[in-house]
């Protein structure tokens, strides 16, 4: 059986980008993809809104990974001339005034830095038309509606494209000799002993082991190294090899939109914020997103919803949308009155609690990289140069844009990163 | 139905601290704690060796919870004069001098502080009879097996009786007016608007929420207060939630031996270290450990095996013993040549991989006491101040000798403690 020099599992953003600077950094190295889907990108990947915010966190570590990944895909369509469907649209993070509060000292640090612009509620208003003020609406208070009393807009921030990313990763690693077997279901890691002793049960637990492969539903797969980034199922392998990658998945849900109303059109062709003439990517201060889908014309409705159990189960549900969304939204926005699901669709985030940062490490000849939090692609080419760098050993991986970084900065023991208040 | 003032899952060390010293704060409140067994400390707590060590971490953290909780249980046996089966028999932990170059640092801070005294070799083989080196000894390089040429003895550490310790939790409880219902297995955490508007699937993810009770295979409880220490059974509890603890189960084996021969009962009942004249509680070099049970007149041998899959399964497997414990203890003892498994048993370790301390935080009216990391029982009671506080929505936990401590130290989101390097 051949055996490759680089094994990933799970052709997601995360194992993309770390094959693509893994085979960029050794041209000639035998590097083989597999995934269960039939193509890149089909999981969480696909089921994303694809947003992006290169400078919109308050974690230092966040801004390094978010701000250098984004600049790599803005070279990417700007300088290569590959288009990964950018829109830069900006974000509105619509804040109260106690919500704003508690991040008004790194928001103002990110004006000084020219990366955000604070609006007062006035300045919105003329702007964007939505309701402001629930004061005495018994309805609002049952909602827990709160008021909107700040945007902060972030400019370097949007939304792309998550298939044409994955196409551009894909195709950059077929160029360069990497190989992907799809529809392979990944049953288990294979555990050996480094040396082998021909005594049963090996290993015993005073042995080295190595991770020489993989079991899958269509046969085992071998391979000098090994990274698992197999997104909100992680979790799954990794458990039986008494690893943990703190990081848990729930369902996340996307519902669709489309204008019937001049109103409805309105607010989604809002011209007032963005050269792309569309609402940017607007977040609620009840933590519901909307996203302005211009080549669609459909909005985008969403809510990470805190009390979703943990689980694999990735099937959209129409009644959230009607209990959980349209309540609110409408309140905000009355233009939406009526507004129905178009399309829906559901993916995971593989969150991790501590500090909502991905988490990468090695164990052996094994790479993990997962954790995406519900913010992997838009990180997601740093955490492929990080992965990247683990495999080879390295100590240090170079950041797009020269920046360095430990490659232990993600790692789960001992782990100590600056908690992210900018969670959506 | 009956509504407590706070409600206990688990009857463990956490659960019982945390209980013990909500009463002793709020006399005449009414608490009732459950447990799946039929009496208190008979799931992890009963399964383990029950060691100790008050000053013997590299984390502050860990010294500060482990050094108050020992500190309060030698007053409950010295000075209350309930016997607690406290043995101070210390610990020796052996290092070969490379393991050792990797914490001299702290050893010696610990040292000077006069909380430990580091051996070296010679001073060793006057004192404990074993293999030191293993030069050229080709089946102990195939073993992984280390040289010891350092030993740390820890004076504050030895091991004592967990039963003995939760039946005193137990019997002050109940003094307090506290209730325990045995036999009662907790199905799921009953969670409910705050606010109920009487709709279809409540709460709505717009709800604020508050844990209501829980249900059992004996009905339904509710309570105020719930504080969740249901060990390694935690995480099955708060998935469904959306609520990560951080923390996963392995099973930790323990494997007694009656000593045989003259040789073997020297080892036991040696006089070089403690009053008690046994050996100490020893960790070898490969991290294996013995305790001297001194009572039973056992050696005790155990193994914290990293490779040990995530999961609730606590049987033990006697193949364990001959595959993974006795090929290396035998190598360091050869004294211990043919000792056969005299008695065994297993339970779970609820392992945080971060840092290897508790988990306590407050979601809502709940609070989550888990992640013991194998130390649980040791650091329990200040566990239990730190949770009965927390309860109590206090910012800060008094623990035994009047130092304080922040209720959100522990706490999953932002957590960043100093890893452990004493981890056995």
């Amino acid at each position: 059986m051949l055996e490759a020099d680089l094994l990933v599992v799970g052709a997601g953003i995360f194992g993309l980008a770390t094959a693509y600077h893994y085979l960029r950094e050794n041209p000639g190295k035998s590097v083989l993809i597999v995934d269960r889907m039939g193509d890149v990108g089909q999981g969480a990947t696909a089921k994303s809104a694809a947003a992006f915010r290169a400078n919109l966190f308050t974690s230092q570590t966040n801004r390094l990974l978010a701000g250098s990944s984004v600049d790599f895909f803005l070279h990417v369509q700007e300088k290569e001339g590959h288009d990964l469907g950018i829109m830069k649209v900006g974000y509105l993070v619509l804040r109260s005034r106690e919500q704003f509060e508690r991040v008004s000292e790194v928001a103002k640090m990110l004006e000084k830095m020219g990366a955000v612009r604070i609006y007062r509620r006035e300045e919105l208003m003329e702007k964007l038309k939505m309701n402001y003020d629930f004061s005495g609406d018994e309805e609002a208070e049952l909602l827990n509606i709160m008021n909107v009393d700040y945007g902060i807009f972030g400019f370097k921030c949007g939304y792309m494209d998550a298939d044409k990313l994955a196409y551009y990763y894909r195709d950059r690693i077929r160029e360069m000799g990497g190989d992907f077997q799809f529809n392979t279901k990944v049953e288990r890691v294979i555990v050996e002993p480094e040396v082998k002793l021909g005594i049963p049960r090996e290993p015993r637990a005073w042995q080295k082991v190595k991770f020489s492969g993989i079991e899958t539903n269509k046969g085992i797969l071998k391979a000098k190294n090994l990274v698992l980034a197999a997104g909100g199922w992680s979790h799954l392998l990794l458990d039986p090899l008494g690893i943990d990658c703190i990081s848990k998945p729930k369902k996340r849900q996307i519902f669709t939109v489309r204008p019937r109303t001049e109103e409805q059109r309105a607010l989604l062709y809002n011209p007032n914020f963005n050269e792309e003439g569309v609402l940017p990517f607007t977040i609620l201060p009840t933590e519901h997103y909307i996203r302005a889908d211009k080549r669609d014309g459909t909005l985008w409705f969403a809510l990470s919803d805190e009390m979703r159990p943990y689980s694999t189960d990735d099937e959209p549900e129409e009644s959230f949308y009607y209990d959980n969304i349209y309540p609110i939204v409408v309140k905000y926005f009355p233009q939406l009155e009526g507004a129905r699901v178009d399309n829906m669709w559901a993916g995971l985030y593989m969150i991790n609690s501590v500090d909502h940062n991905p988490v990468v490490f090695r164990r052996a000849n094994m790479v993990v990289a997962t954790g995406d939090s519900g913010s992997g692609i838009m990180k997601g080419d740093a955490i492929g140069r990080i992965s990247a760098a683990l495999v080879q050993g390295k100590k240090e991986a170079e950041l797009f844009g020269g920046e360095k970084i430990p490659t232990d900065r993600l790692e789960v023991v001992g782990r100590s990163l600056e908690p992210e208040n900018f969670v959506f």
